[in-house]
């Protein structure tokens, strides 16, 4: 159908080569550069007047810049008379600043659903934001795409015994729900706790994990930082193995290094943000959202029900 | 006046504090920084409930770092329920992306227009537009600010004789008639032309200047490769000296080395963007428009007419 068009800006250019195969499209023709003085200029090389465009971009690091190319970009497509404007974002960068959690704090994932609005995106499909309420920012439709299946088949395929899924919070119980129930274990929250001001957090485990298999699950792993002391709490605590999944892979500062030295035999992540060279370790295993997110856009081209993949 | 408050940002801190004293406050309180994964995090960190609030950033590179820095502030005042969020941006980046010169083209300089008033601002103040009709942008007050009269001002104590202001090319003709008139020269304007494809340009000079000391005047002096060669042309066809003179010193790639190895006597520029140490060279001198902004403030605030400051 030479109305649909998939275009990739510079975060993810091999999942976009993925989603485009997966659909039977060759992505569209594109030049991004910066002029000297690093503004961005975007040259769109091909006619996309009255067609459905989607324009894959992640808001993972340098996060500015991408969140710039992605506006920019979307400029471009509403000057040059694209019919709908379709932005496919697995990693919903700012996420984690949803709220006012003190005075004179910005929210700034509620700015960024309103710039890309402004900008002229006409609908939105993401995957696994870090708290669902962001859907309620934005004014035009959202599909929120879940990592939970992909991550869960991985798993079963592995045929690992005596599985119990861990949430390393409160905030994540549900989705380690999800991965219990098609796994068929049960779940374990780690309920962290500070004693007293001043003293070290505590790593209580809510749940029965001794003797058992620990699959932690979360959204993002950033840091690696309370992801590493779960895993070392669960192995103190008479778990025989730990593996980790997320979704996004953000990975920044120590994390690599956290993670190599860890009890963690296995770290299962999306392609949702990419992962360079030297964070490509023999113990993180990367799985593709393409065949999710190109269903996804083949179902609502041909106007079907989207919300199949959300489960 | 406790209801008058001045933020700076990290584009121009510098300046900022210039144009805090110039009014005579201290500037607000806030911590900028950056979480592990390069995601901006602002907090503000005093009460700022009713007042009118103005924030210093120029959007100059690197830009989408500064763009989205004054966005997220933005966002931060209005949820802070600031009166007024007026935005005191000298330099304001992605300016030359002002129309579509080419099919497909994003106008990024309504973009940003766009997203900053999406954001919450409320007034923007800035200094010499690489056009005038970005004002029309907007849909909120503009003030536009020139600065040929502190450039003009330096050159008149300097007392050279026989003085011819140039532009460089026809776009920049009225700036340099403001700056003769003030200087109460005669104007010369620098004509490029492609004699045929494929052959270097060549410049003719219009109007009288053998024998005479030559300013060159522009907005913004980016790679410095035009400036080099009209000056080139000037002592060439027999120009005793050349001076240039611009209001936003972007000196991005091989700016510095061209401008050292050139015929320019003395490049005079605003701090509308700071210079960084290894672009402080002795030929280049930088003048203030701290007090031009703090003037701005003070009016606005007293809600009297600020025209006297646009020429
Ligand atoms: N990029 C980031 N990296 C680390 N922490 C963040 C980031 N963005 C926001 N936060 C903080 O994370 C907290 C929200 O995370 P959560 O409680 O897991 O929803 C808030 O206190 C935010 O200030
Ligand atoms: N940051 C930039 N650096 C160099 N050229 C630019 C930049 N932004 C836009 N342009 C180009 O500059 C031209 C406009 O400059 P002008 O003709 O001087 O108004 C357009 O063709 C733009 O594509």
């Amino acid at each position: 159908d030479p109305s649909l068009k998939v275009f990739s800006l510079n975060s993810n250019p091999e999942l976009a080569k993925s989603i485009a195969d997966h659909i039977g499209v060759e992505l569209g023709k594109i030049t991004v550069s910066h002029f000297s003085d690093g503004e961005i200029q975007i040259n769109i090389e091909e006619s996309i007047r009255g067609c459905d465009v989607y324009v894959v971009q992640s808001t993972c690091a340098p996060v500015n810049q991408h969140m710039m190319e992605l506006l920019i970009m979307i400029d471009a497509l509403k000057r040059a008379s694209a019919k709908t404007i379709n932005i496919i974002m697995p990693y919903y960068g700012y996420a984690r600043q949803d709220r006012k959690a003190r005075a004179r704090e910005p929210i700034t994932s509620k700015l960024i659903a309103d710039i890309l609005q402004t900008a002229g995106a006409t609908r939105v499909l993401t995957l696994d934001l870090h708290a669902p309420q962001i859907q309620g920012f934005f004014d035009i439709p959202i599909d929120h795409l879940v990592g939970v299946p992909i991550l869960s088949d991985y798993f079963e395929k592995k045929n690992l015994e005596d599985i119990v899924v861990v949430s390393p919070d409160h905030g994540g119980v549900v989705r380690a729900r999800r991965m219990a129930d098609r796994l068929k274990a049960p779940i374990a929250i780690i309920d962290k706790r500070r004693p007293r001001p001043n003293v070290a957090e505590v790593m209580n485990i809510i749940g029965e994990i001794k003797g058992k298999t620990a699959i932690i699950i979360d959204d993002i792993i950033d840091t690696a930082g309370t992801l590493t002391l779960a895993a070392n709490a669960l192995i103190e605590k008479g778990a025989t193995a730990v593996y980790a999944a997320c979704s996004h892979p953000v990975l920044s500062g120590p994390a690599i290094e956290r993670i190599q030295n860890s009890q963690i035999k296995e770290l299962v992540v999306t392609n949702s943000i990419p992962l360079p060279k030297e964070k490509q370790i023999d113990n993180i295993t990367q799985l593709s959202v393409a065949a999710l997110f190109g269903e996804a856009i083949v179902r609502i081209h041909e106007q079907q029900s989207v919300s199949i993949l959300f489960d």
